[in-house]
């Protein structure tokens, strides 16, 4: 295979998508629609990618990853002007020159590859990558003899037996690098709209007595692009489709794939349980033998084997082995949670360290922190790790009990074996093996509900 | 146009149902189906409204808008005997009368408006609403002569080739209103069923040889009644799918259209990303470039550009821009929540204010207060709005300081600048600029813990 | 009707599930596959059944019901050889014997018994259940000769002609035991694969003069087997639906029944509506007029008429009449909710009574614990249950008012009619109609707030 360079047309404004954002910056699954384009191009061995942009330039080139060229398109002039604006980026290129759309998400990598395959065995100077449909009306039609391409007929140029043909053009294709050059500078804007067309790259070569071929993808979906919004949503769902088989082929277990919500870098286990209405978002990867609970949203995290996660929100964490979250758990960025840990009911982690066996029952905020092996935080406990200005760290040593309703106030050091009673507010540091108590005696008014019973009564 | 009054048809049991509650108060996206059948009518131009009731006659009588006429049927004796309980409404009426079913909540304005216009193109005195169906079995056939509707024959009673006509009757219909009164006193019962048909007002019609017409809708949904919960069920899914499909098109991105929820009186700004599993019930208003993070349930509430919502409940409330919900808040009704607010996770704000920049980052209820500007409310914070009996207000002023775990008793109020330490109670005034405290010393009883532990061992 | 025994085969391994987990244990709707056969099985009206095991035979057996006989099958030579390890089983009964697959858990109780009666009433030694599929390729035919089935051909062997037949073979079926002996004892492992095959007992019976019938299934779903995991997703949604749908026509509102997942021993009573994203497992008896809101999920629970639970977790628990759940409660296994009560947001039970009246509003934890009559947990109310060694309980008598932020340290009773002030923490019993206090006064440091400030600044 020769060495490949990518172009991709993302330049268009998208004006059906009523949006301020540009067309292919919209996301599915949590990522830029232009993103899945580029990774698609790298996994099929493009050594270099290009991006036309246009509009809203600066936002789509913000986006871009650092190893991708951003060539603007000061006018919207076509998209043969498009790519001819990308020839310092292959005119002394020896290669292949795939030219994809930023707005057709669900382009694979097998595709590309066999896309070039096609291009190189047949000898072509430009392959179209196509798709047969059932029904083409509205799509350029592509007109062969044999295996040769003779030309793309618009929709509404075609005759009525051109319009028979099922053969469609995607608007992406493999060129020779050198035919691209040749023909681009070739074309003209001498059209009904003023326009440069890529199409007519086409005949142009075919002048020049060069062979062009098409190669139509067995997955249609492959070459659906977005218009609208609502078009947004219909890709979102085939491209839900395709990761959740992918992950059930590998061994999830997914409950309603049709109504979970898995980003495409994430990587599941055997025999791991996906409950409905799971969503990740990112790079997210889980181990074997875990239940993932309805409706738990994890975002660029790592979960090991064993764990057992109901119906809570996990950011930027990472959860050891046969630990217990939820339901309602909210760990934030930067919580590290040990193995065979308990982070209950209505508990929040941020940038925190919970060691092996430590257990977070219920209603606790655990705040950048260090929580040694063993430790039982009661309920209500609070690490008060903001005072209004600066926030500060505190640490509980290995089995430590904290009692309920207690304050750990930051900076402050619970050291190991200690006891904190409930009720209490700790502002200073707890020796090793030490009770530490802040709270009041209790007194009983004996009948005295009694009396404010009756004060309320009249007061009323 | 001339005017045009409304009769619809709400007197069944609909046994199918397997309910209590009368058919066409039975609910689709949190609505009643007879009001949608009263909405469509309203903005199609209807003038006035009634509404024939019967099964449980109060019930539906107590649900509908003040404007619409109640028109009770004692007895059950067929549709013609229906409208003709509402001759009152139109006998001196010289303008249409559209008769409409409440259990066919699909119907919309824009067929409504085609059928009058056909209606009065045609200078028929009867237009029957049809649809074309691929399988018309079991319905009532359009048999016509051109442009002319000849008769409606039922199912049961039609022959071979009448069986083949696809066009069907919608049991929904155009009037002229006089030709109305005067075919409705035609009609008698004599037929199997001793039913008093409003079909038989067609060939009365034509015999008085006045012109009938029909005008089939280009969207069958339109006329799809509801007989059962399975069939409620499939109904609701259409309107969620026109519901979400025109909000997508004025410009919000919805990830899963199928698995949203939304009410028809919500409207959503431009680039609001709705996530898969929100609800919205009554009158929702959602700004431009929000975030409605999944499973968040949102209820007659108005929520401004740039909001973030994370999984979580909003009843009756209104929140401003650039504000962050949760995950797992919840606003219960009357509160007001200003711009650049945190309500994170696990915290209640009921009937209370909270002043542009405040914060409650966790575990807190805020009740019956006013939290002014850039207050921060320490975790586990508790407005003690309620002393059994009575509910009392509680106000903290600007740039206040609540510490965590503390209790503010009202009514009660903390004057500007002020902080409240960590585990306090609060039951007294807080002056400006002060530090008010209500809290015990820490004692450290070394070795203690120690100790705990052997005489636990023992115990055991 | 003869009498019936039953023989499931759930032996194999099911490489392309990609799991450790024997196949027929993977679940559907929160249950094993094979526990589905068992039941239709048995609520058909077989007397005795027999499962034999294979890959993983302890786990498997682990899993069986106690009235299952399990059989080992301790290579895998074929279905024959598997029936064949049964002999003991059927070898003296008179009966029927049902052949089924336990990864087929669709099959129902009434095509089990329309199984029966076709065997039966067509006196057959062997009746086949089969299904008519559009495309059968892949399947094996039924070849038949007016009622009688000749022979079933595999996909590979079968001629031209066979391959256009639809009928094609489940897989299950319906036995004489004395023929199915007799015919098992006949059959041979001279084939390619050296297995015994099941179906080779029906040209055995057929050379001894016997009649062999087939069943085909009204619902082809019933025969579908579970090959993968991408299967076993779609068998559950086909298993949603029949469950649903079968709720909704005994008058539950379910308003997304693609998007809800009931167990099938759910119950629900009429005009109770369940909201989106709903989940119940095992044993779930919800009441009339209840609102179960989204993504609750219930396990193992009944639930009163006229209870709104709103987005919680309810596991081994009871709720009766009229009370409310959430949103965001958590009711863990072991707690009675009485009438009337409110367990508000952010509230986790454990093992715990709350009697008619009481309400826990928000932000509390009650835990092994007894709440009287009327009684009212304010917000942050923590009973302290456990002290690092062992759980206590504790009892708050009828008509109590505990303030916020209180501790109750278990055990402990608080009698009849007392207060507990907001913020104290309770070791001692508290008679009745006593205050209780346990905190400090409050002090205003006046400007220090201030103060404050500026070492802070000064610090920074």
């Amino acid at each position: 295979m020769k060495s490949t360079k990518t172009v991709i047309l993302a330049a268009g404004h998208g004006t059906r998508m009523v949006s301020e954002k540009p067309k292919v910056l919209h996301e599915v699954g949590g990522k830029a629609m232009l993103d899945y384009v580029i990774s698609a191009s790298e996994a099929a061995g493009a050594d270099d990618t290009a991006v036309i942009v246009g509009y809203k330039a600066d936002i789509v080139k913000a986006a871009l990853p650092e190893n991708i060229t951003a060539i603007e398109q000061k006018e919207q002039l076509g998209t043969g002007h498009a790519v001819l604006q990308a020839l310092p980026f292959f005119e002394n290129f020896n290669g292949n020159v795939l030219v994809l759309v930023g707005d057709a998400p669900l382009v694979r990598k097998e595709t590309l590859e066999e896309l070039v395959k096609a291009h190189e065995d047949g000898g072509f100077s430009a392959t179209v990558l196509t798709a047969v449909f059932d029904d083409p009306t509205g799509y350029g039609r592509i007109v062969k003899n044999g295996d040769e391409l003779i030309k793309i007929v618009e929709h509404k140029d075609a005759t009525d037996e051109e319009r028979g043909i099922k053969e469609i053009n995607s608007g992406m294709y493999c060129f020779d690098a050198q035919a691209l050059k040749t023909a681009l500078q070739a074309i003209n804007s001498d059209n009904v709209q003023g326009e440069y067309y890529l199409t007519d790259t086409i005949e142009i070569l075919r002048g020049m007595g060069k062979k062009v071929g098409s190669y139509p993808t067995p997955d249609v979906d492959d070459i659906a692009a977005v218009n609208s919004k609502v078009q947004l949503a219909e890709i979102g769902k085939i491209m839900r489709r395709r990761i959740n088989t992918s992950l059930m082929e590998a061994g999830a277990i997914i409950i309603d794939p049709e109504n979970t919500y898995l980003s495409a870098e994430t990587k599941i286990g055997k025999d791991t349980t996906i409950y409905p209405g799971v969503i990740t978002e990112g790079r997210v990867i889980i181990g074997e033998n875990c239940v993932i609970g309805h409706n738990s949203r994890i975002v660029n995290s790592t979960i090991a084997d064993g764990v057992d996660i109901q119906i809570s929100t996990v950011l930027d964490s990472f959860v050891d082995e046969n630990t217990h979250v939820g339901p309602y758990a909210y760990l934030r960025p930067n919580s590290h949670i040990g193995k065979n840990v308990k982070v209950g009911d209505f508990v929040e982690v941020k940038n925190a360290v919970m060691k092996d066996g430590a257990k977070a029952s219920h209603l606790t905020y655990i705040g950048d922190a260090e929580v040694g092996k063993n430790v039982n935080l009661g309920c209500g406990t609070v690490f008060v790790n903001y005072d209004g200005t600066n926030k500060y760290r505190t640490v509980v040593e290995d089995n430590c009990f904290i009692g309920c309703n207690s304050n750990l106030v930051s900076p402050v050091t619970v050291k190991e074996g200690s006891y904190v009673a409930a009720g209490s507010t700790i502002t200073d540091d707890v020796p090793e093996d030490t009770l530490a108590v802040a709270r009041a005696r209790q007194v009983n008014k004996e009948g005295y509900a009694l009396q404010m019973k009756q004060i309320k009564k009249i007061s009323k």
